[in-house]
Formats: structure tokens, C-alpha cells, sequence
């Protein structure tokens, strides 16, 4: 079987399990107390071009999302979404347990529309009745959204200007971040970094066999951030298996170099679905692409690749997504695309 | 100055007030335990057609929403709701706070639709991420809606049967049921009792000085309910209140009754803006009615009319709601005609 | 049957229901923003010598205690509260569910011993672990206690002295605020005011239909607390129903008045127990007493008189509550020590 | 530095390390849906002779104590567990953030007293105001203790049976359940299944790198767990790498043989203690020892060894936590007793 389910089928990248291997026996201390951590910060910050990021490392993308969304709003505010964001449709409802509402905005492509978004807090504030009313208290964006797309320098930069604006901050869900960077050619870790107050470098789906790197960038971090992460359950025990493969990712630009393996394949991929006449469901530069089948294609294909159904086009039709990774091996895209 | 901002703006009915008075001194037993109460459940019942209803009052609209909605789902499930609904979007995200998400779908003047109902629990019973998601576990529409429009006995129907062919529970939001039920010509308490699976009249709203009673019609009042109750902070001590509202309520019809006289004056209003050319914003054949203002209009007005600004309608004009009650007097809606 | 059950089992002091009554049918804007509510507060105001207090109105003991708890908390912080104080044992949780803890310390005769309070939170600055604990981030007492006790003002003094040293805030619970007052011969409201930061006057069993009054006497309300309190289902429609019962307890003293009314009945019962060779549980100078009775002889009072079981002694005698209150008459504290 | 703070100071057993590392590039299926998860769970209803047990992976303790309790508890019940316990003590209110309130009992060298818990339910049973208190729904108890200790087959036979008596779940936090049985010469992990409702085999203090194995064995996994673990954040998106090590741990009896040595050493560790004449805190026959330390001697000590502040005994003293685990080397005891 081919396997192009998801960018998180594999371990982790080979340098990692090594170092694993190595330090394995040496004791250290923990919650994340030792100096792996402490490098892999150091190392983030300097990715980040902000000397005083503070960053947190945490096991998953849900755990994530709501460990920072749910200790950052205030008890009356929510926070706005795209309608298709992964809090707002994949994560079983991880945010409305923490008691924050997610407030939906139209997605389009899996993004916010800057203007919508502005209308929206517009209208909030303009609205008589509002405190009877969740306060939008955060925007929450992907990149790449779940879609595969990514904002433009222009979008993220209004994004932000009206976060700022309004004075709400802007949380940007970096689960599958380098695949973003390594697609986008406006948008650098320092542009995530100075226009959101918070965001993170998923590890899961690139290179690591788990955990994201949460980075507050403005001196914004929840007081005793870690206790609150314990009481989510989120607490590492053994924090250093998580810096040890933040340290390792970030050494020598391995994040971007990975993603841009995945990217390119995905470019590959996506080149020769195009040339066999394929519809795709959109327009994705990132290593996630969306093809549209006949149903019985589908299943046919289903006997040989492993990949995730999507969505029902219509009656006939469903769009599958065929996402590589950092793991992916070229000659595997070759047999895919022979196969279709 | 006229009061038409809403129908919560009086005390209770004059029957209420003195039956209060009469029994001011005699000592009750607490928390509903009493006799008064027993005696409002017991002409409920018979009111609903349903012998073994299982009755709690509650004090208020959003309390009520709140308590019956987290008890009755389960921790994975979320509530479905037309975007408009008053649980999802005015009561300060009370439901998201006890844990679960509100479901969204399309409102069509406040109403859901039946068959974007079944779409929408066909997708999810057929979506291959399912477990990744918010189980649908209850329909909440509101009774009449916050729109003041109402379900026809057909759209009832067909929403309480999809609920019944997928396994769960109809939620009806009676806060101005009393409205809803003097305005239709088809519906009555019994089918509201027989259709759902748990609903309430509202009080407040209705001739209470506060007070709903929720009546669960299927045996399925979630287990220590008074504990769960109290757990919310909403056990009243003086139970025995509203017992004696409620059991003055049903006592002689008073409860249509006075619904009627609110809904007679809101048609004599609406007649009154049509023949004056007025442009509504929807047909409400209920206690609400929605008129399209220009805005200076709109200003002039509130010099001499308390009235709810509703929602801009365009740069210019603006919906306000006029609402009458059971305590409205016919000598100010003609006051207010005049004004217009 | 006599009825010493509880200070809750009448309705409202005749003033309050006949204002209620002249009110009636005059239209009042929603949610506590008319003017009786404005009156009520500025009265509370001066009577607590805090000229800028912020006041809310709420409904019940529970409610209060929850909706100012997880209000003034952040997530990660608990509050401190006698073993058996009401908050730790009979309110289902509430305070639990509103995902916060409750941090007990031993109970004498219902309170908290200041060096007790001293060296827990000393112990907790100590400990090199807190950041996996819960932070203890306010005090809870009651004044009374749920035994009736009070806290001279020297221990109160000290209590609020450790607060203000370990920068938490102190909140007084005063459900029966006015018969503590009434049976303090050292302490006023203007020194709860000043000693706390934040307490109620209750209502629910002084006088009021329901109702208590919460008092922020450090310019400390929790950000948009009617949002909050919204959120917590227990914001009520009709709020100047709370603003006229306060408004009227606030006038001419009433509060302290019919407070002494119960506390002097409560002595003389207490005397009467005494001269006839009762055993009392403990010293209450306060409207509740607790008697310890053979089994035998309280079920053999049950026939006549409706008390509270309040907790074993021993295997053959069960202590029980006997409570005055407002509207306790002096011929039933004669006759129910006649039947003793 | 010698390492005794902890048993999880290091990482994995190096057969896990070396097996990671031989399927690291083996695409698998997500969140534990693949064949080496199917496994692992074979693997453990045979260890624990329970055929139909259901067996989930979590990543540690916290998060398996908040997730276990507050999925099996209805919204309205308590857990009961030690004073000392680890959910009521260092998991930074981690089950109170889930809405859900401890009910703490004395602690006796860890342990519950099966007299004192079997008073405690029969008080909540008997008690008239029982419906206004948080109900008691499981009981928790920890094997070993946080204190190392265990309880004898008697002991546990006299919960678990009251338990059923009562009717609530047992659940046993096995985070060090190893070191346990490796201890006891009375219980096998076949009686902890038997005896208990649910409870854990801990894997992150035993030789994994992360995650324990949560056995429900009495067909009574709560509905949907899934989705309620994604919904706590706590799903891990490679559940395989948690199958991977319980089912390496679960072969060869590993998980026992390594459990062994780290006792057999603590056993030498506690044996020259008390030969140098020190003071144990308590008799711990399992991997936790606790000793008495004049604090200039552990300022001394600190200097050599990284251990764990315990708790302070007087103003002179204080106890301190010294753990062997299964990667605790000999030589390393031998050198520790040589500094003591």
C-alpha cells in the first residue's frame, strides 16, 4: 500500500531518534526544567528573530489549540475562526469544554476574509446588546489551513493590523508550519513571529514523532503557564524528549529543509494530476492537495493507497486528500501518479 | 414615555401578586418540595396531556437553556441551533461555558429548516472523521422564535420525526410559548408536549414576576436533577415562588389568555404600521413585531417610545422590535400608532 | 406545626411585597439598569461607608458563591474555606463545577483558626512543588458560619490581615449577614466592608423573597460581571425586582431590625433549651441553635414541629437546627418550648 | 551528579528505543487504529486474564487521571480518594478543571482505611441533605501510594468489595504500578484487574518513554472515548508509538523483570539506610524511599545527588524522596550510601 493519509503516518526523522538513542540513559531533570529545552528555546528565539519569545512545548495540535486559546481569553470572550478551522470542526469540541465559544466567520479556501473579519468585530462593538454576547476575544487562523492554502503577506498583514486594532491577539495555528514556510515566498518564522502574539511550530507532522513549540512573541504568556498546561493534562513528564526534537529541527534549518522535500513532492504530485486531466478541489501550494474522484475511482484507488476521504462532492464525487511529509520518498509519488 | 423594548418589563400578573401576598407568612418547605408546586405540576400535566411529565421550575430563560442542555447531553455532544437562536447567540455563550459546542444551522427567519436538519445528521452519521467531531445530541429550536415567527405544524412534525429517527432529544425553548400558542391556529400545549422531548413555558415573559417550568415529556429527566440544578446555581430556596406563579397560570386558562391579549394588541400594531405604510422586517403573527426605520426616524422615536434597537438593515435603516405583553394596554399601542 | 426548619421558609417582609405591588404594571428596563437598582445600591454604598463599592445583584446563596468564586479566580487558583463551609459541602459542587477547588482547612465550630490560615499559605510558598498545585487565590469565610458562630473582630481582623499579606483577596459570605450583625456587639457592616473584599448581604433569608447583594468593596468587580453572571445563567430579567426588595431592606434600617428580631428570639430560646437541661451542639449567638436530641425525642418532635436534622451525635442522638428568623413569632418560640 | 529525584528521570528501555527506531519509516494509521496498538491490547487482557478487557493509551498520569475520572463520573459526582492522593495534591486541580470535586479521606501512610471509607458512604446515604452535596461516584486509590506504600490483598479486597457494595467504580492510578507488583508478594496484575473497575498500567515511571495503558475491565469503557480524549486534547495523533512500547513492555514479562530491579535496588537502598542509622519517614517496600534529613545534611547532600524535597518534618528537618527506577544502575546506590 502507498501511503499518503496524512503527514504524521511516520516517525520521526532519522536524526532525531539518534539523539534519542544517545541520551536516552542520561537523567535529567523534569517538566521540561533541563537544558535541552532551554537550547531548543534559545534556538527558536533566534529562528524567531524575538530575543525575548517565551516558548512552551507541548505534545499535539488539540491539546494545543486549547491550552493556548482557553488560557489566553478572559471567561466571556471566544474566539473567531474560519468556519472549516480544525477548532471549529476536528477537535471534538476541545475549545467549548474549556467553555470558550469558537465564533465562526465564512471560510474561503479555508481562510478569513480580512474585511469580513473586520466587520464582525465592527458590528460587535456597534452592537447594543453586546454584553449579552460572547466578546471575540482572539483570531485564530492555520498556516496552511486545512486546506493546503496559504495567507498572503498582504492577507496576514491585515489579519494582524486589525487584531491590533482591535486589540485582540492573533493566534496562528502552525501545525503544519513548515510546510507553509517552505511553500510560501512572501512569508518567513520571523514574519509568523512578528505579526501574531502567539503561535506554533508543529512538530508532529514535520519531522518529530510528536509536539509543537508554542511561542508567545509579545511577553504575552498566561502567568504560570505551566501549571495551567498540568492542569489540562499537558504536561510532559519526560519535557526533554520534546526539546531534544525542537533542538534537533532547528538545527541547520532541518524544519524548512524537510518541508521542503514535502513541498516539492506535493508540487509534483499536483503537476501530474493536472497533466492526467484530474480536478483538484483547490488551488494548494502546500504538501496537502485535494483531488476529486469519481466515487468508483475512489474505490478502486482505495485497494492500493492509503489516503483520506474528504469530502462529498456530489452524488457521483468525493474529494480525497493526498498529503505528503517530510518522510515521503519520491519514487512512492511516481507510483502513485502511475497508479492514477 | 411608551414601553414597547420588550415583554419582560412589568412585574406578574395582579392574580400572582396577591396570591403572594395571602401566603407571604405561611412557612414552605424549600427548594420546590412543597405543595404549591406540587399542585403547578400536577395542572401542567394535564395542560401537556402527559400523565407522567416530569416537571422543575427554573428561574430564567438562559439558566434554563443552560441546565437543561448539559444535562441532557452527553460530554461529546453538542446542541443543534438555527445561527439565530437565542443559545447561540445571546446568552453570553452560557452553553459553551458548561461544555458543549452550539451547532450551527442556517436560520430562515429564526427557523431551521427540516430538511437542512436531516442533511446535516446524515453528513455527520456518514462522515468518516466523525469521532474527531461534536456528536449532534439534541435539537434546540425556540418556540415562538426569537423572530417571533412560528413552526407550522408541518415543520414541527417534520423536525420532531428526524429527531426521533436519529435517537435524539427535541428541545423546545418555550420563553414566550404562550405568544406562539395564542398566535397559532394549529398548535397546542399538547402537541408542543408530544412533539418534543422536553420543552418550557416561560414565565417570565408570560405573566411571571420570573420563572420557567420545564417539563420533560418522555420519562427522561436527567437523574438527580435537583442536585445537577443546585450544582448550576440554580435552585431557588423559596421554591414555593414559583410553584404559586405557575399554578396561578394554569389555573383557568389564565396562562392563553393573557398570551392572546398580547398577540391581539401585536396584530392591532401591525395592522396599524402596514396601513401606514411601515416596512416590517418579517412576517411575525406573534407578540414581536420588526419595523424598518430610517435612522433619524429611529431617533426621534426613542425620544418617546422605549424600544429594542434590533439590527442595522442598511447604512440608513435600521429594524427595531416592538413587543407587547400580557400587561400591555390597548390605549398605548394606539398611542404608539398615533406617534408613528 | 411549628416551623424552625430554616430562616427561608417564609416569603418577604409585607414592605417589600407592597412596593411590589405599586410597582407593578409601571414598565422598568431590563437587567438591573433602572433606577430602583441605581437607588438600592447607592443606599448599600452608605451603609457600607465605601463610597465607591460596586454592587450586583443576584438571586441565591449558591449562585452568588459560585458566579463570585470562579469570577474573581484565575483558572489555576482554588479557595480557601473551612472544612464545613457551605462552599465545600452544600452546594453540589458548584464551586467544582465551575472548575475551581475548594482548599479545606480543619473547621472550628464552622471556622477557619487565622494561624491555620497563616501557616497553609506559607506552607505553600514553601513548597518547592506548587507550580503542580493548585494555588490558593481567596478566602472564603461565612458571617455566621453555617453553626451559627462568628468571627470576633480580632479574628476577623487577623484573617483579612493574612489576605492583605499574602495579596488574596477575602470574601464573606453573608447569607445571614443581618442576624450576625444583629448578634455582633463589636462588628458593623462597615466593617465587613473595609475587612473583605468582597461580600454579600443576603436577602434570600433576611427578609427577601430571594436576592442577595453582592458588594466589591476594592473597586476589584470582575470585567464585564454582568456578562459574566449572564454566562452563569443567573443574570435575571426583571433585576429591579432585586433593586426594590434591597432598596427597602436598606430604609430606615430595616435589615438590622428584623435581624435583631431573630437573634433576640433565637436567645430566648437558647435560654429555654438551657433552663430545661438541653444540651446544645455548640455556643450560637445567632439565630440558628443546634440541640442535641435522644432519637426518640426528635422523632417524637417531628410530629410537631418541622426542624432540620442537622448531623448524627452518636448512635442514639442525632443534634438538630432549630432557626428563627424575620418572621418568626414569639408565641411559636413559646410554644415550641413548651413542647419541649 | 547522582540521579535519585525521580523513576522518571530517563527515557526508554532500549529494546523500546531500538524497535522505535526499526519501524520509524513504517507508515501507520492514525490515533492508535493500527495492528501494533491491537497488540499491545492483546497482550494486556492476557496479562490481566480479562478477555474482554478495553484497554486505551494515554500519554501520563495527569491526563489519565482527569480523563478516567471525568468521563466515568456522571456531572454531579465526586471522586473519593486519600488526602494525599496524587489528584488531590499535585495535579494542580486538574479533576476540579473538569467540573468535578475530590472528596478527600485521612490518609494513613498514603492509603484509605476501608472502615473509613465504608463510613463515609454510609453517612452520605443516610444523610436527609445528601441531594445538596456532591454525590460520591468512584473511588480512586493509588498502587503503590504517593508514599510507596501498598495495600495488603486484604486491604484492597475490603475497598474493591465495598465499592461493589455501594456501587461505584474502583479505579486503581497505576502510574508506578510496576514497582508495585514487583513489591507485593500477595497481588498479581490479574487481582488489580479483577478488583478494580479501571485502572492503569503506568508505562512512563516503567521503562517507556511516555504513556500509560488504561484498562476498563468490566465492559465499561465510557461511550465514544475517543472523541473524549481528543476532546481533553489527549489524543496522540501516532498512537502507535504507545502500542509500540506497551507491547514491548508486555513481552517477556519485561515489565516485571525491570519493575524488580528497580525494588530489588531500593530494598538495598532502604537496608543501608537504616544500617547508617537514619530515620525513614515511613516503611516503603517499593521503588520510593523517604528519609529524614537534618536540613544542613540535605543542603550537604544536594550538592552530590539530585532527590526530591519531600515535605518538611520539623524546623530542623526535613524528609526527602530518593527513587530507583528500572535504569537505576547499582553502582550508583553503592555510591549514594557511600555519601550518606
Amino acid at each position: 500500500m502507498l501511503a499518503f493519509a496524512s503527514d504524521y503516518m511516520e516517525g520521526a526523522h532519522p536524526l532525531i531518534l539518534e539523539r534519542m538513542m544517545k541520551m536516552n540513559l542520561q537523567p535529567q531533570t523534569g517538566y521540561g526544567s533541563d537544558e535541552i529545552c532551554a537550547a531548543a528555546k534559545e534556538k527558536i528565539r533566534r529562528a524567531c528573530g524575538v530575543d525575548d519569545a517565551e516558548i512552551f512545548f507541548l505534545c499535539g495540535g488539540t491539546q494545543t489549540n486549547q491550552i493556548v486559546i482557553s488560557t489566553m481569553l478572559r471567561p466571556y470572550e471566544g474566539v473567531i475562526a474560519a468556519a472549516t478551522g480544525h477548532v471549529n470542526v476536528h477537535e471534538a469540541g476541545a475549545i467549548e469544554y474549556s467553555g470558550h465559544k469558537v465564533l465562526p466567520l465564512p471560510a474561503h479556501q479555508g481562510k478569513i476574509d480580512p474585511e469580513e473579519l473586520r466587520s464582525f468585530l465592527k458590528a460587535f462593538r456597534e452592537n447594543p446588546d453586546r454584553e449579552h454576547m460572547v466578546f471575540p476575544g482572539m483570531v485564530y487562523i492555520s498556516y496552511p489551513t486545512e486546506y493546503g492554502t496559504l495567507y498572503s503577506a498582504q492577507e496576514l498583514n491585515a489579519v494582524s493590523g486589525i487584531c491590533r486594532e482591535y486589540g485582540i491577539p492573533l493566534f496562528i495555528d502552525g501545525a503544519r508550519l513548515g510546510y507553509g514556510l517552505a511553500a510560501s515566498k512572501e512569508l518567513t518564522m520571523r514574519d509568523i513571529a512578528a505579526l501574531s502574539d502567539v503561535f506554533y511550530i508543529g512538530g508532529t507532522k514535520v519531522g518529530a514523532l510528536f509536539g509543537e513549540a508554542v511561542v508567545f512573541t509579545k511577553k504575552n504568556m498566561p502567568p504560570h503557564f505551566m501549571t495551567q498546561v498540568k492542569q489540562h493534562g499537558g504536561l510532559l513528564a519526560k519535557g526533554w524528549l520534546l526539546g531534544l526534537q525542537f533542538d534537533t529541527l532547528l538545527t541547520d534549518d532541518l524544519y524548512l529543509q524537510i518541508s521542503r522535500h514535502a513541498v516539492d513532492l506535493a508540487m509534483k504530485l499536483r503537476e501530474g494530476l493536472r497533466r492526467k486531466g484530474y480536478q483538484l478541489l483547490l488551488e494548494s501550494p502546500t504538501n496537502q492537495q485535494f483531488v476529486v474522484l469519481q466515487n468508483h475511482q475512489m474505490r478502486a484507488l482505495a485497494e492500493k493507497v492509503i489516503f483520506s476521504e474528504w469530502e462529498p462532492v456530489d452524488e457521483n464525487r468525493t474529494a480525497i486528500r493526498l498529503a505528503t511529509s517530510w518522510a515521503t520518498r519520491e519514487e512512492d509519488v511516481d507510483a502513485l501518479l502511475d497508479l492514477l
